[in-house]
């Protein structure tokens, strides 16, 4: 038996990121950019009002107070998306709106609160204005390029996008981004007894889930799922399947990978390329293929294509995919870290541990009032035992040293 | 000015949970069941066996050691999918691989390592097998309905599909599953100082942000984004656009909210429906304005319309669509709860609260090696300074009656 750092490692050190796509600004939430962006203008472009007010001398104002007001004259108004045509000079002032540029001459703004501005005053654009406050050079003004100056780094190649990120690069004007591409991952079961959901059961029989389970723990990673079927327990069966994945980024395949001998998966895909069965050091989840398939020797495919071999068993797949599969899918798509979120909480009940693998047991999280964390196991922890899976919000960790750990202990969990 | 809290439950107080729709299992991740589901069938269906090995009866074998191995005659070998012909009788067994059912007569399952099972032993189908352990009844065996037995509930109405419900859910044979359906929500920026991204920027104008960052944040949460345009500071205008939205379940605008009586939004509005404009203590994000459209009185909408008007600046929009919009959604999609998820860490800037309004201020959470979070500015917090939302993951709050906080002080952070 391996280590699951071991296994890890190994694993990854046969996945590269892929290659660059361009796509729509709005179909890059969650993805990692290919490329850095540098401003090709001033965010905002001009010196702009942060407030309704007005625009004005600082030194014409000085003075002023609510016992004496300083009195402007009103020589423009403006508004956002318009430029002003005049200069403010001695003694007066352009009203501004929100957004508006600062006119030339005005070199602070003072807000509607802070004169006698009033509806009656809009009505008679020759009229004054009357400024009760003093302001400092600069008060309300936002000055051009303070968010971002022309030739600034607005966004870095390796950063991830969501939302603040795709508003940053739309506010540069750019609708698209240099993107690493989605992985097109080729999914297959396999086992005779395999039923796809939406069939009727014949007796002896169970549901295929883990085409479903792992389809959808790829769509959420970003990755693009293509589901392939179930495999029979026949080589050709198998090879008919892994020949339609010879064009996806990674293949996963569930069962196959125990020592019986009903099972082919491992000896088909040997044919097809450098696998290894490796037991590793964990519980649920010990068999673990991994490897890389490039076709029959006789009909070699344009590349290699990864595959990771699941466990059969439901929870086991998920599991397996958690640790080895997310990781994979994750540098792929061009993240530079994929260690999974963690946390340490009190345990509710005991995790035993037969034979010093390393226990991942399916916990329920809370949160105490005072924010401290607790796990309880979601049920039983047989790997075949799905409803417990989908009860958790995590997975608790026994060491492979540590024989069982008692109700009160501190113990690390990964959450999903 | 109101409080966040006494704003948020106004707004959630007109919000109802959307109808229900069926969709492809595939098509439910994040979505929330409108259905509880009780099983038809016993899963697994039939007592099989959770590993390979020989199927016998517990009592022939109660004597078995290395030094005097039970010898029992061969009588079938089955696998998962097949139905075993053979009832075990006395001193007999069945070659059993994983996820096969438990023959007649057989009570328990001894693995192949504890046998001595091997290839040439397999080669003959009349041989015998050497037993080297006693097994109690019941060993290896995976009782039917052990995960689910029949009519037992497997999913309740309000559970949040992940990736395990949609296992569970594909256990039972289904493809499709009732959720609350995705809201469809109608996104309009406006004023004639925005240019749309991927057009030339004339002088004095700005690209839309908000449509964009908006946009993400609702398809992120499971919502359905519309993209009808910017809005022109025209009466005309917003109508236009308004009348695109009359079939969406929720609209959001922003920009236009401000005191500024170039600002029409507020206006057009409330000729529509029934709409109110806070000032909320809140900073940044101070006006947000929400309500219900119907369309105008001459032609009514086929039914009401839920507005959140968001201001303008780019981050004012996303962390008033953060404290207001995430929880709308949430309701609509059936959700109970939709409080964010927030942490206390150790502030490592200050952050000053001029006026007594609740402070939302960018921050980037870090985890410090004793699994501690600290909180650090992540940048100028102007409310046009979208970059520093790009960089922060969470909004440190300073609350309303705090002046300010110093470094090193617990502050309260909402996640994103």
């Amino acid at each position: 038996m391996i280590p699951v750092e071991e296994a890890l490692e190994k694993v990854l050190s046969a996945i590269t990121p892929l290659s660059h796509a361009t796509v729509p600004l709005l179909d890059s939430d969650g993805l990692i950019s290919a490329e850095t962006i540098n401003s090709s203008i001033n965010i905002p472009p001009l010196d702009n009002s942060g407030m309704d007010g007005y625009a004005v001398r600082s030194e014409d104002i000085k003075t002023s107070s609510y016992e004496k007001p300083t009195t402007l004259r009103i020589i423009e108004e403006t508004a956002a998306g318009t430029i002003p045509k005049k200069k403010v000079q001695s003694m007066t002032a352009t009203r501004i709106m929100t957004g508006a540029p600062i006119p030339n001459g005005a070199d602070t703004v003072v807000r509607f609160e802070d004169t006698n501005d009033s509806e009656r005053l809009r009505q008679n654009s020759n009229s004054n204005i009357n400024i009760y406050v003093p302001a400092k050079k600069g008060t309300a003004i936002r000055q051009a390029g303070g968010d971002i100056k022309i030739g600034e780094n607005a966004i870095t190649a390796g950063t991830e996008i969501g939302p603040a990120q795709i508003g940053v690069i739309a506010s540069l004007g750019n609708t698209k981004i240099k993107i690493f591409r989605r992985p097109k991952v080729s999914i297959i079961s396999s086992g005779n007894e395999l039923v796809s959901p939406g069939h009727s059961l014949p007796e002896g029989h169970i549901y295929d889930i883990n085409t479903y389970s792992i389809a959808s723990s790829v769509a959420r990673l970003g990755g693009t799922p293509e589901i392939l079927g179930i495999a029979k327990d026949t080589r050709k069966s198998l090879i008919d399947l892994l020949e339609k994945a010879k064009d996806s980024d990674l293949i996963i395949t569930s069962a196959g990978v125990s020592a019986g001998y009903y099972d082919l998966v491992k000896e088909v895909i040997q044919d097809y390329g450098s696998v290894d069965l490796w037991s590793v050091k964990m519980r649920p989840g010990k068999p673990v293929v991994f490897g890389e398939l490039q076709g029959p020797q006789n009909s070699k495919w344009p590349s290699k294509v990864p595959i990771l071999g699941l466990p059969g068993n439901p929870v086991s797949a998920m599991v397996v995919f958690h640790i080895f599969g997310k990781p994979i899918l994750k540098k792929m798509m061009g993240h530079k870290k994929w260690d999974p979120v963690s946390i340490e909480a009190t345990l509710l009940d005991p995790i035993e541990n037969e034979d010093g693998r390393r226990v991942y047991a399916r916990a329920l999280i809370d949160q105490t009032t005072n924010g401290e964390y607790t796990a309880k196991l979601s049920g039983p922890q047989g790997s075949n035992v799905l409803t417990t899976m989908a009860r958790a919000n995590g997975l608790a960790i026994c060491p492979e040293d540590t024989t069982r750990l008692d109700p009160g202990s501190i113990v690390r969990v990964e959450l999903f």
